[in-house]
């Protein structure tokens, strides 16, 4: 997907909402557990539900990969599953030495057809540009976290510049603001301002609002630009929001419906 | 896997070799490709052709995922006929917030017999900690890696020290010398002297001997601790030694020999 196809995508719905997809077993209703492929059953009805009020999905690769082999098939059929129209972030993660990145570039792009993966950037330059070759596919790079963990290397501090954001600085000679896109988590409002110094134009994907506690308001009157430049992502706070009942897609549906019309009203208030 | 089994598995070998399985298709000979499923074909010639020489084996998960599902099948196959007498290193990379990184600890110490987890340390404590809470089960937190961009952000300095050296101090707060180790690439060996005084007992895993250049002599006389405290990893100079030729695996088990005799060989000169 091009940069302006998410761009109009986000207009016409309204929303920068990005649901996340963490399908846990232990949180599914009875109902779910009990069909043949309970992963796929539970993703398809939340994305039926939550559709009409996102703009893209996040799929987090462990709660797949926990399952092994069939974790890995319901992975397959849910990316194959979502609409054409939303965007498709494989959330692994990855990132090693060229030739090794190149096959995980292969197993996300070509293999199934997400339209971004999510990449640790610890590795540097040669870890994450194989991702870059693909036209219309996006590389992610983690900057700033949503965890407590953050705090342990990412404001580590050389010559006045932070790891994040000497992240945030140097990626950007690796892509554009077609095809790169970095991770701030939504726990740190604060940062937002600053980081729109960094990368004023670039998208940032955001975790942590939610079950993570971060503040939507904040995050969009300090993260938005002129073409949104905001992907918001929240999973637990939607998927589960009913708990195990029956009708959890119908409560999944409106707890993102709340979170779309909130956005609306940011984009009226804060877009540049 | 413990560390006393471990070290008993080093002397009795008299090796500290790990091999590593990429398995790349384009690279396979007519023989293997010809057979149901290649990846598994060729393993286990390789496994059965080195196991002799080698303590451990590293899969690197890529080359399996950019297959989708038949890759993670043969991952599956080829992590159960590896050895039990053998150290069995799930190249992941991994590492996310905290429950998501139990997620992966469930997929590769339950649903698979992996001893131990490369993890990318970006993220800090809670992003490693949950692949911390398994018995006999290891962590290898990416400290200096092999490749080119490592000197991207893994030499940023704050108060004289560099950040692979945060990640090899703090790290040590988080887990032991029985369920920790690091990855320190081969092709620093001016590094060893200073890593090994800021974590002079734990094991590391060097990959980066072979095809990257690594030099062993020099990894072997300035890492090796009291308990050998070396995992050194070569994974295309050996089981692509041969070319695409019908006896590969004999050519695999030559390259290993190799690498074991002249480990021996340090094994008398450099332990301390």
């Amino acid at each position: 997907m091009t940069r302006q196809q998410l761009v109009e995508c986000i207009f016409q719905q309204q929303s920068y909402l990005c649901v996340g997809l963490d399908p846990d077993l232990d949180r599914f209703p009875p109902s779910v557990l009990e069909t043949d492929d309970p992963i796929f059953t539970f993703n398809k009805a939340i994305i039926d539900a939550t559709k009409e009020y996102c703009v893209a999905y996040k799929l987090n690769l462990a709660f797949y990969e926990a399952h092994g082999l069939s974790g890995w098939q319901s992975l397959q059929r849910t990316v194959e599953y979502l609409p054409d129209t939303h965007f498709k972030i494989a959330d692994a993660k990855r990132g090693d030495i060229g030739n090794t990145s190149k096959k995980y570039a292969q197993a996300f792009f070509e293999a199934m057809p997400f339209d971004a993966i999510t990449v640790a950037p610890y590795m540097g330059a040669d870890s994450v540009e194989p991702f870059l070759a693909f036209d219309d596919k996006w590389v992610i790079i983690l900057a700033l976290t949503s965890n407590e963990g953050s705090q342990d290397f990412q404001f580590m501090s050389e010559g006045g510049e932070q790891l994040h954001e000497r992240v945030l600085r140097t990626a950007q000679s690796w892509g554009t603001t077609e095809n790169l896109m970095y991770v701030v988590g939504a726990t740190h409002p604060e940062q937002f301002k600053n980081i729109r110094q960094i990368a004023p134009d670039h998208f940032l994907l955001v975790p942590g609002v939610g079950a993570q506690g971060g503040d939507l308001k904040a995050i969009s009157e300090y993260g938005m630009n002129q073409d949104v430049g905001l992907l918001v992502n929240s999973s637990r706070g939607i998927i589960y929001a009913g708990g195990k009942v029956d009708d959890f897609a119908e409560k999944a549906g409106h707890a993102a419906q709340s979170l779309q019309e909130e956005m609306q009203g940011y984009l009226s208030a804060f877009l540049k």
